[in-house]
């Protein structure tokens, strides 16, 4: 590897909040070690089409506060073919583009894997999704945000709930992992939490309901992951309490898109800024095929390739919590 | 009418933001004019089944903020029969109560007027529903502040519908008005807004959305109200729409619950907290079958069964502000 | 006056959330109208300087939303002189600009008042400032928002005069109207409120204060406005407390510049919107020195010196529902 | 030690968001583990005063999201005295409680040290500050909290500070350590960030605003924490560069005491209810003398004596970050 003169930089994937953080980092820290920089917009499918401009430090004022990503994400199928990668790598090279600053998630560090060991062009990725579901990081960029916006919603729900005596089923995102209905059903007190990482099964949701409402609680909320493992979508649970339990009023609740957005957390910011500039010190440095991660509160990097074969699993610990809890 | 002693307050039907405001208001008022005061527990049901304790100045310490109603609140069918009305009216003259405070929307005030009609008794209406949809006030409690939570959930959705350059259908609260739609919509910068008060046609919708993308949006937000008056749901709405033009990525999301949730606004707090004195004040001066509102910003009074029929309109004078607003 | 072919809109005196809502209600507007128009950057001194660039409906996309102003405000003392005014008059002319309209308060209209008196230049004014101390309107535009912003810090700060049952001075903005202090007051429930208008005297607050420990309240907010009346500052009302009524630990907050930023709320988004079409309509039919405003929820106009005259006094109603409410 | 019938709870010290979640854990803990439990008010001194009484699992239902503590908070000089700690022992003894949970600061567990040393009482520590200066946790409950606290006051701030072209003097909470300092001012983008285990000097930060004018920023914010070094308070900082730096428009804000309020963001929820099970879990099994806290996403614990005397440092890398981040 040649010295790094030009980082190119791009988000990927699903959008999460902190990304336009993140971005803004790189950008001020190629800056400050007087590297150029590019910005490119749609992610791999921008790449292949071309759509990267030059990014100054002033290219990212006024950007750490917002959701989003400034330079749009993207799915992109051409970048699955041979013919879109080499014409994602001409395209850098045109630009005289040294390096690539991925951010995005397991699908986006992937493709990466893949072009780096195609064209041996360094890249380092950065954790950002809402799942949290990458290893060699505990939390990734967004997570954060996302959590506290679904329990602000869960909060408001709690109120109507309480007011009218229901049970309200929410569905909160994550397909594949827990982490964001774990974390957010501890925080907003749910009286049950459905991920799909364990089956705990209908019977014992049942009993937990019943018991719950034996012990003088007059409102519960049941946190559900889009992905839970039941084997019924969060409509068809309530139907299923509905039938069961009578004395329940059941309502449904989907969260959605709206856990995608909104301003990034102080967390999240702080971490997307330091996130950020380990990455270009590492290519820098003349590293590469690293992800960028926090593990007790540090900096530190994992072998790209691990990051995305180890998916991190959720703290089953928080399950009992849970259940001390709702006591 | 004799001297009034002794107010009740209840809060009936959906519950909205700013209720226990406005009952802190009755409670606080009644002590300052050293009335006694029953708080009743589920509106109308829990009147007629004995559901009433005293209320102090003390009772309503720290709830100005809060969401939701201490009160509960229920939607009761004992209360549409003679018997059901009958017991309610024992259990008020077990109690001594002389009046009766009630804090809700159009079907509480219907059975409030007859009510009064069959038993004489006294009875004011405060308007707390989130719909707005209630005459001789130009705002019922938990409105503005329904208002804001879909705004705000709406920012959120435009984040990630800017970032992957998407359409997005994000349905509101209003059965029955598009009050919340149509100031949502509008706050929000919507591309479209869809108000079961107009049917402004499919077609008419295409269009907007072709022109839209034409000149150069990359995102955009259609929102509907529950009670729509093209006939199509939300999710019917989408698929319409993704089939037409199949240039826009489409997702929906529902706001759902969460807006009828959340601490009130100033605005609703101020407003809660005005309409409960002169609820008070009315009684106390020997008058009834009242609601109070507001118009102009002052505190006036109107016919509770005028009211209850001259369902307030959207001004549509803010439809063209829309469209004007998505040129 | 000629046809109005191009029209320039400034943002002049202290900000407010909502200034840019208004900015892109009537550069959106002037698209709409296909009328030309020009953003004028810093108000009256940036007019005198040159700086006005054109804009476009796509110049304001994704601003609804932001706080702050992206034209940027200043106060111009050049502006007070002939010849200041002269060079704001020649680059009006160099730029062909038909129409001006001012986004600010009442010393950014007496400036228009002028200005238009001395070059028959047609002016529209829309009340931007969070005072509310404007005639002709019951809301200008960023009022509601800072009430927010005030009450929502209020509220953090009762969290923790409860857990220390202390006692809180927190001032507010309003230098010269009690706006924000008396509807900020009455919505955080507020033990004592005191504002500019009206000398309730240090003895009364006293008294107040000496109550409301008696009847069982454990911690007591005293909400104050920047230019109160009793002729003592914040820090100086907190000492005298502390020394009359040892029984109370008493801390000051000043809630400070935080409340002329933040996203608007949905009010101040929505009035902007309406405010600024009203503004451009007004100006294509050959209209001048009028302010747009809200009366009864309906967009009126009025002279734009009786606007600056006759300044709005607060409802001293709300002092008496703040008494009550502190029963 | 015997075996642990009855556990009591109390919040010390300068309370923080996060407190009432801990307090829930702690007696929903000991409800699962059948184990009687007590609320003690006002920390220490209420000890002292017998002002402590049974708690159930129904004590705390509904309060995890709010701000404050429920069972109040004082510091005590009381307890400071052989007597006072008698008197403590005594009113413990007398209620047949057999071991103690302090949630609270540094000064707190001293106060839980030397009363276990005198009484050979069982005791256990959780770390409840937002200043987050405690050893052995990487997060104290409420810190995070207090960080979002003031970086959504600091973007409102910035709002303004942009529209005006100013440089803001921004004091956030910390007297000792630079925890808040450091963290909000790197998400919020601060252009320079004064704490006390530093002294960059004056000299660096007047180098720094001028860099950052000429680099074309039209506005700055400055966050100082409340101990900074510097030996200037935040006014004569803000005069300090007014006078040498005249092209800046200076102004002050400083955040106060709602950064100790308001409703715990996930992350402080969640830690407060993993922290305040494994309190319960630690008296049970018969361990007393340590802090429970957070170290890799884990929960562990540190000797008491060692968490008071060890106390953290900021991490210094971030500093390094925030200044390639304002390059």
């Amino acid at each position: 590897m040649g010295k790094i003169k030009k980082i190119a930089v791009m988000t990927s994937g699903g959008d999460s909040p902190g990304m336009n953080a993140a971005i803004r980092s790189v950008v001020r820290a190629c800056a400050y070690y007087r590297t150029e920089c590019m910005g490119i917009y749609r992610g791999y499918q921008g790449l292949i089409e071309g759509d990267l401009v030059p990014f100054t430090a002033r290219s990212v004022n006024n950007i750490i506060h917002k959701g989003g990503t400034i330079l749009k994400s993207a799915r992109s199928k051409d970048f699955r073919t041979k013919e879109g990668r080499q014409k994602a790598y001409e395209n850098l090279k045109e630009h005289k583009v040294d390096a690539l600053v991925v951010i995005g998630g397991d699908g986006s560090f992937t493709g990466g894997v893949v072009f780096n060991k195609e064209f041996n062009f360094p890249i380092i990725g950065i954790p950002g999704t809402i799942d949290n579901d990458i290893s060699g990081t505990t939390h990734t960029i967004g997570y954060d945000t996302a959590l506290n916006t679904a329990v602000e919603a869960i909060d408001k729900i709690r109120d109507t709930a309480s007011s009218h005596n229901r049970l309200f089923f929410v569905e909160v995102m994550g397909r594949d992992a827990g982490f964001i209905a774990l974390n957010a059903g501890v925080g907003a007190g749910a009286e049950e939490i459905l991920v799909p990482e364990e089956n705990l099964g209908l019977e014992r949701m049942l009993e937990s309901l019943k018991k719950s409402r034996r012990t003088g609680k007059s409102s519960s909320i049941v946190v559900v992951s889009e992905g839970d493992k039941t084997g019924k979508n969060v409509f068809e649970l309530a139907d299923y309490v509905e039938k069961n339990l009578p004395e329940y009023e059941v309502r449904v609740s989907v969260l959605g898109h709206m856990q995608r957005g909104g301003s990034p957390t102080c967390f999240d910011r702080v971490l997307a800024s330091r996130l950020g500039v380990k990455a270009v010190e590492l290519l820098l440095d003349n590293q590469t095929n690293l992800m960028v991660g926090l593990q007790n509160n540090k900096v530190i990097t994992t072998d790209l390739e691990k990051a995305i074969k180890g998916q991190d699993s959720i703290d089953l610990e928080l399950l009992r919590v849970s259940d001390i809890m709702t006591t």
